[in-house]
């Protein structure tokens, strides 16, 4: 079924209320996860609610708690989140980023005890719509083996470079695995295989069925052994530079995962750069890439962030594709 | 054959300064390429000499230039390396980078007209001596089709992230093709096939045949989909922050690869973080990791520059196993 975008943040926003949560808290959450459904990343929109209830039933969540600064220095510091809301503490921490990147031309924002932030890409487009680049990544829980391994010591930590241009912001968001478990997930909801090797069954063949990973947890780094070094650095980056867990720490924490650690990198670049040069280069660059010679198998030449403008119209117009259990169980909730 | 560091290092100081190169230039260009090849690094030490030495040739390369400062703002700043060598321009934007993170937490540099920096990991190490973390990377000319596509307009743009260990730095070194084109040369030399698929062939099937892929351009990005969207940003942050040319502009020039735009941050997390409690949490993890249990093919589990010290010691103990033609073509130099 295809539901309005305004009825489904007024669901989300009214089971959140049924749980305590502050009013700002929840019309931010809901707007945001009511967003990545219309914006076609249902992964960490509306299908993850159920999830997000649960962790706030079971008390890994502090509905009301934000993040403090715990140290600082220069254009660097550390928040704690208190485990708040993980939508909530990545976007006040990158907002904090943004403001010390307008101070010192760069701004790095160091986060821990925090909660899944959902849709990483969120906090590139909100850099983006104040003028800044932005990097930033979060470690996970362990769900990926290293390369080599067959037991799960790494995360499949996402990493976010995010671009400003007046035709739509270029962001990146991609997790280190080959594909989220949110990814496979829905997969399996629709019964598809993946499109290229997800990564091992139980008997340690490569394989590109999503149940087959989802139980043997054994999900390929994207690149094989390059995927598997990126979350390592993204890992040791969070988690040194914020004191908080780092994904072997995460993982000893009984219940669902919480407790991340998070990194959030603005950077003001127009303060050195004419904007309207920056934007003409990002422009020649996708016009140069859209006129790529095409192989056979393909109809168009995507960048990251360039199906997000047709997809939102589509579903704004249509309203967003919903899971008909999806939406049974979301409204059980409260 | 093998050959001890300093003798490598004497032949290519002495080739290089029969071009007139500065004598703290040839000294450090010298130095980095043998130890380059001294820890392992093949590809990008002794067996591209020729080429460098090709580039100072043709003029792409100016002995005597060094970065200048073209503007900046608070911990960010763009430099002009004036069609420099590359290890210098990079060398010198790193200091610059620790120096601005000495002052402001992080610092930020973005350098254009510049040339091969060689092994990207050598600005992460030099980060890391310095006690602080690292993000870098560069572009390079047009070398690897963006997904779907045939013809080459991304680079494959590697990325660095460092961090300080007293146990040996953990260093991430990647291209964002799977494999370098200077590895699928090594590769070539050797008369190997790649582990895996390494791009397409001139039918339009992936292969591990690194002559294949060097003869149809087109390398295998990393992760597929992610490792072009990845080299993307790299290159849209690196050519608009400094101004400098994009991979698309590197194309345009005419002659071997030259003037290209890279980006170097350090992070000097130990103003908010005690620089034992970081140790110990780069410990805990590798020690985790070491830990994983092995798939039936591996005989150890490795990470980024985990075996950087047994190779410098072999090598140091044995000499650096040099190519016994790629010798005879580098004393022919001069």
């Amino acid at each position: 079924m295809r539901i309005p975008f305004e009825e489904v943040k007024a669901e989300l926003y009214r089971l959140l209320m049924t749980r305590g949560c502050p009013e700002a808290h929840a019309e931010k959450v809901a707007h945001e996860m009511a967003r990545n459904s219309l914006e076609g990343v249902y992964t960490h929109g509306i299908n993850r609610f159920p999830r997000l209830m649960r962790n706030i039933d079971d008390g890994l969540i502090r509905l009301n708690a934000e993040p403090v600064t715990v140290s600082a220095f220069g254009a660097l510091e550390s928040m704690d989140g208190g485990m708040g809301l993980g939508v909530i503490n990545a976007w006040v921490a990158m907002a904090r980023a943004i403001a010390l990147a307008q101070t010192h031309g760069v701004g790095m924002v160091a986060l821990r005890n925090t909660n899944h932030w959902l849709r990483a890409a969120t906090y590139g487009y909100q850099a983006c719509d104040a003028g800044m680049a932005a990097i930033c990544f979060t470690n996970t829980l362990p769900n990926m083996p290293t390369w080599g391994a067959v037991d799960p010591r790494l995360g499949n930590n996402p990493l976010v470079m995010a671009m400003p241009h007046s035709g739509g912001h270029v962001v990146l968001d991609m997790a280190t695995s080959q594909f989220s478990y949110g990814a496979l997930e829905l997969a399996q909801l629709q019964g598809r295989h993946m499109p290229a090797d997800a990564g091992f069954d139980a008997q340690g063949n490569l394989t590109r069925d999503p149940g087959a990973v989802i139980e043997s947890r054994r999900i390929l780094p994207t690149g094989a052994w390059k995927g598997a070094g990126l979350s390592l650095l993204l890992d040791l980056f969070a988690g040194c530079v914020s004191m908080g867990n780092t994904t072997l720490r995460v993982g000893r924490l009984p219940g669902d995962e919480h407790g991340l650690s998070q990194m959030f990198i603005a950077v003001h670049f127009h303060a050195i750069v004419p904007e309207d040069q920056a934007d003409a280069t990002v422009e020649e660059t996708l016009a140069n890439l859209r006129a790529s010679k095409m192989d056979e198998h393909t109809q168009a030449i995507r960048w990251p962030g360039s199906r997000l403008a047709e997809t939102r119209e589509q579903n704004l117009r249509e309203g967003i594709p919903v899971d008909d259990r999806v939406w049974a169980t979301i409204r059980s909730l409260g």
